[in-house]
């Protein structure tokens, strides 16, 4: 597989060395000098050509992509992003292909400071596997758990964009011309929430990444936190293209089914809010309240103020298939 | 993906519970606090079903030997392992192919305390990709690039029997009925050496583990060393199968290119070189010197004292096709 050493140069080329990695690339291992009195944040994924992305995605938006993917689980834990692994199975090698790749991946890296210290790259059917690392201080990290009945629900950005990209690539819907540019950009680029989730470390009580579909993600914090959830519609924040594409009970079944949006969905003590949100305008990110906890271990879908049955078979997400 | 819980059912029984995971599996990331003083090693691998494994492999020997490739790994640095990141592409779920595998994967798990803390479980052509990490003490861990002309070559068990095995599956070779299931179980449960790893943490100069082919890592090691090598050929410990199923000459080929041995292949100054025996025959790994470092930047082979050629092209890789 001498092919193969040809993306080992592309990945040879960062420009991220950090001080805590005692030995990067090109042992049997690499080697770390973790900060003392630190927690390290460990989270793996896979992306699968054909589920996780449309196999006609850029080289750039899988490498961007796989990276986001896990820097956005290290930002549901309030962790600071530091090392990571890449293992990339591949049918050939390509050398745009290898070069659109690495700049996707090493742009995320460089913003975040995070330095690549190992992985494999074997020949198969397209695949990425990405383990992210970072720190959280002892005690000061975020969960799934800590939500209690009472606490507000809060979302970043809008949500939907991502599956909506994916109805429109599959035929399912027309979107306007002015949007379809946005919405392709959150679905291949998505922005993980790192700089919210380290902020967040010091006022939400819990915290996941939605990327299995906002109604399943809230399902997660609703169990591991032993509470229920009032999810008021009207407050779903969506984009214009999705307001102005789909009829409005559609837009919020996709919003609450779609997943891939990697937004953060978080839960905020009534007695924190005001100072969660005058911390969070720092990072220009904007949140929504949609809606509160309640010990009914139920989730609740709200519109007008009376409750709605949301089928939330309508849409099949992409990676069901 | 519903049918997915299955095999993550499998997963959260383990009963293995390290005092260094704060958080295990089931959160956006695991959470560990490590031991101060020490470094983290870490290593990430995939195995490509049909390319890293044939395509009628166990399920049991699939969860082995994905752990055992990167427990090798850790064991080449001199680290003791610790955690384990999962993740598997599955093109459909069986029960009991789940529980094999999580048997074959938990097998060593449980031998080498090491406890698994996450992962992901994708729809897609079988592949596994695991992370796996360890410590080693500050300054005193194994790497290639520490070794010295003068430093004897050693190599852990017997080399090429896996390679062996393969011919045999591929139809390529004719093996007695007495011999097939030991070489099966070299190539489908290979031993990690990490207790022989911890150990020459305090000798060997130099160290890796042989996945590519004895002659291609000593390869690894004289280029990361700066220095050359003599390969003396009739020391290569070749098991009882090697020498009665190939010509004499083909299985030094075999040995020294097949690749998937994983035993450790390491360097030692003359004056470590009894301790370093004494201290391993603890161990009951069976150690054999091969040949000696010299500054010429070149491996020679020696067979009877005198130099010989040996076509490196003689036998594919398995991993190569």
């Amino acid at each position: 597989m001498k092919e193969f050493e040809l993306i080992k140069r592309y990945f040879a080329e960062q420009s991220i060395t950090r001080k805590d990695v005692v030995l990067g690339i090109g042992d049997d291992c690499a080697l770390i000098q973790p900060t003392e009195r630190q927690h390290i944040a460990i989270t793996t994924d896979t992306l699968v050509a054909g589920v996780h992305f449309p196999l006609n995605t850029s080289a750039r938006s899988i490498g961007h992509k796989a990276v986001a993917v896990s820097l956005s689980d290290l930002a549901a834990m309030g962790a600071e992003p530091a090392w990571l692994s890449l293992a990339i199975t591949l049918p050939e090698i390509n050398e745009h292909w290898a070069a659109d790749f690495s700049a996707g991946v090493f742009e995320l890296c460089e913003f975040y400071n995070v330095q690549l210290i190992g992985g494999d790259t074997t020949q198969g059917p397209l695949s990425v596997t990405v383990t992210a690392q970072g720190y959280t201080p002892y005690d000061k990290y975020l969960t799934r758990a800590g939500a209690k009945a009472g606490d507000w629900l809060f979302v970043t950005d809008d949500i939907g964009d991502a599956a909506l990209a994916l109805l429109y690539i599959q035929g399912s819907v027309d979107i306007e011309e002015v949007h379809q540019a946005n919405i392709q950009t959150k679905l291949d680029f998505p922005k993980p929430r790192v700089l919210v989730g380290q902020v967040l470390r010091e006022y939400a009580s819990a915290a996941i990444d939605i990327s299995d579909g906002l109604a399943a993600d809230l399902g997660h914090i609703c169990s591991a936190s032993n509470v229920g959830a009032n999810l008021i519609l009207d407050n779903l924040p969506l984009s214009l293209a999705m307001q102005e594409s789909l009829p409005l009970m559609d837009a919020y079944k996709l919003a609450l089914t779609g997943g891939d949006d990697y937004e953060l969905l978080f839960t905020v003590a009534a007695d924190n809010k005001v100072a969660m949100e005058t911390a969070l305008a720092t990072t220009g990110v904007k949140i929504t309240c949609i809606g509160q906890l309640d010990s009914s271990h139920k989730i609740k879908t709200l519109l007008n103020g009376e409750s709605v049955f949301i089928d939330m078979q309508g849409f099949e997400h992409f990676t069901d298939k």
